[in-house]
């Protein structure tokens, strides 16, 4: 996978030998993006069974969960953790009466599976969304939820990818997202590959644009979507949720069904990670606060399902109100 | 004057022999804050004037009118710059008739006069504001409108400093405000240095803290005030004006009467000065996004005076509508 601390200025592949590098590649945000951790942390599985020497089955089992605990200790909000971490534990215990190499075959062949299904999932996440784009749309969006955040192609970039090379001319807003500045150093890199017009703008300058009506439409991504569609995301997402709706800009959510939490009722249950204060006080090495400054470092915030106007998965867009909405676009063949 | 661009690292000061030195000590922001520049501006313009050789009177004025316009060049937004080169303007029409050592001795002392005055406003304001601030509450300020913004004590800092002083248990939440980190930087090592109890957060978690009911007050200075009240502030403040109205929480402006431009209707008149593409790319000198990446970097942006819950001047609180209440403000002895 490529190190995404290290971009834009070096772009470095790791490769992973064992579960415990997957795990702290995830815990470090050298991958990060709800489906990218959903992908990397089943990887980690796969790649942990692998590993695993002794032929006692019982044993195995108990490594087995040893490894999923540890990859699923790395980052609490992101639900598309716990959700590949599942499916995994699901495909052993179909075939935990197959002899132990079989059981390793499974793991990755499911793991390959994952991985191609978020390939088509995102298609079709872009295709879906991209209805919703007009010809000469301003578009803003926050943190990165790109192909970077994905296997490729991503959830919110999918639909600003489709609708670009649907030939629609559109121009898109790029909040820097700190602290660790994954809209400046991951979605603008992004973007500028694909030569997707874009401006790069501090994550407080949100809002001045969408006063100066150069905003037609906001378009994020998600870490887990309640079942009453509160969305949690990227720190800052909440606000430019409030700017959009003082301005009268339709926000959207672009997430595959495996983002949405049916298990909880509202954005209120889902736990907000505290990140080390070191992501404030310094940027890429470098000291820009007082020594010894108090700081506070939550990861995501929740943004309200009222301050939603659609939430884009593979299966088409549900609308307000999302409890029963979100069920029925599941539902979907 | 201290280099503020080197806090809060190192402690260096400045000392200008010429007023081409204050000139671009304003411009690049080594000093910054609307008082702050209005003060420096008026002594960049008496230093100018001790400086000038030709005992000609003609060529004394013609001198004096290109330091003043070099001076009131290097920033557009804040008025307290206009209002300090009109105030020195005035000294030398009313002077004109006396000889050039006298004149210049005046103009001298009324950079003296506008230096004490600045100090016993601020402390008027901060007097003023206290009485808005509760035991317990949780103040949230943008940018640095502290000490350091003014010759000292500062204007929204100022409040915050009062109700300290008066005992009153208070904490303070402290924008980082990018692009340049006043708050992490300036006002982060103002509030630590005097003991005031802060948490240092990103831009984009105000509306996080907020909609946690986190914050009871917010307060910010201001670089102009439009006659109908609408606020010229760093770039944000707007955005923290629309998530406290979101969250009804009051969101205050402390500023003096000099920072009000009675000649301006509103909000719409005031230019927003655009900085360079540097500030946003690179932090202290490391560069943070692809080269060659197209940036947006607007200064301030302008809050709308029916999102601000009062505005705090050395003569008292003006509440909105604020068309009648500024003039009946500046009218009180």
């Amino acid at each position: 996978m490529i190190d995404q601390t290290r971009l834009p200025l070096e772009e470095v592949f790791i490769e992973c030998g064992d579960y415990l590098c997957v795990a702290d590649a995830i815990k470090t945000m050298k991958v990060r993006g709800a489906p990218a951790i959903g992908v990397s942390a089943a990887m980690g599985v796969a790649l942990g069974a692998q590993n695993i020497s002794s032929m006692d089955k019982a044993e195995f089992l108990r490594q087995f969960d040893q490894i999923c605990e540890t990859i699923g200790s790395t980052r609490p909000t992101a639900v598309n953790l716990f959700w590949a971490i599942n499916r995994m534990k699901n495909i052993l215990e179909e075939n935990k009466d197959l002899d132990l190499s079989s059981i390793k075959k499974a793991l990755i062949e499911e793991v390959i599976l994952i991985a191609s299904e978020d390939e088509e999932i995102c298609r079709k996440m872009g295709e879906n969304g991209s209805v919703l784009i007009e010809d000469g749309d301003n578009i803003l969006t926050h943190c990165n939820a790109g192909a970077l955040a994905a296997v490729s192609y991503g959830t919110a970039l999918a639909v600003i990818r489709a609708a670009f090379s649907q030939g629609k001319k559109i121009h898109v807003y790029v909040d820097e997202t700190r602290p660790l500045l994954q809209g400046a150093r991951l979605t603008a890199w992004e973007l500028m590959k694909e030569n997707i017009p874009m401006t790069l703008i501090t994550d407080n300058m949100a809002g001045y644009f969408m006063s100066k009506n150069k905003v037609d439409k906001v378009v994020v991504g998600a870490d887990r979507i309640a079942a009453n569609g509160d969305v949690a995301n990227k720190i800052g997402t909440y606000s430019v949720s409030v700017l959009a709706k003082e301005n009268n800009i339709p926000f959207y959510v672009a997430a595959p069904l495996s983002t949405i939490d049916f298990n909880i009722k509202s954005g209120d249950e889902i736990i907000i990670e505290e990140r080390s204060p070191e992501e404030v006080t310094h940027i890429q090495g470098k000291q820009i606060a007082p020594t010894g400054v108090k700081v506070a470092n939550p990861a995501f915030d929740v943004t309200p399902a009222k301050n939603i106007a659609g939430i884009i998965t593979e299966k088409g867009i549900a609308k307000f109100p999302y409890t029963e909405s979100l069920v029925n676009v599941r539902r979907k063949t």
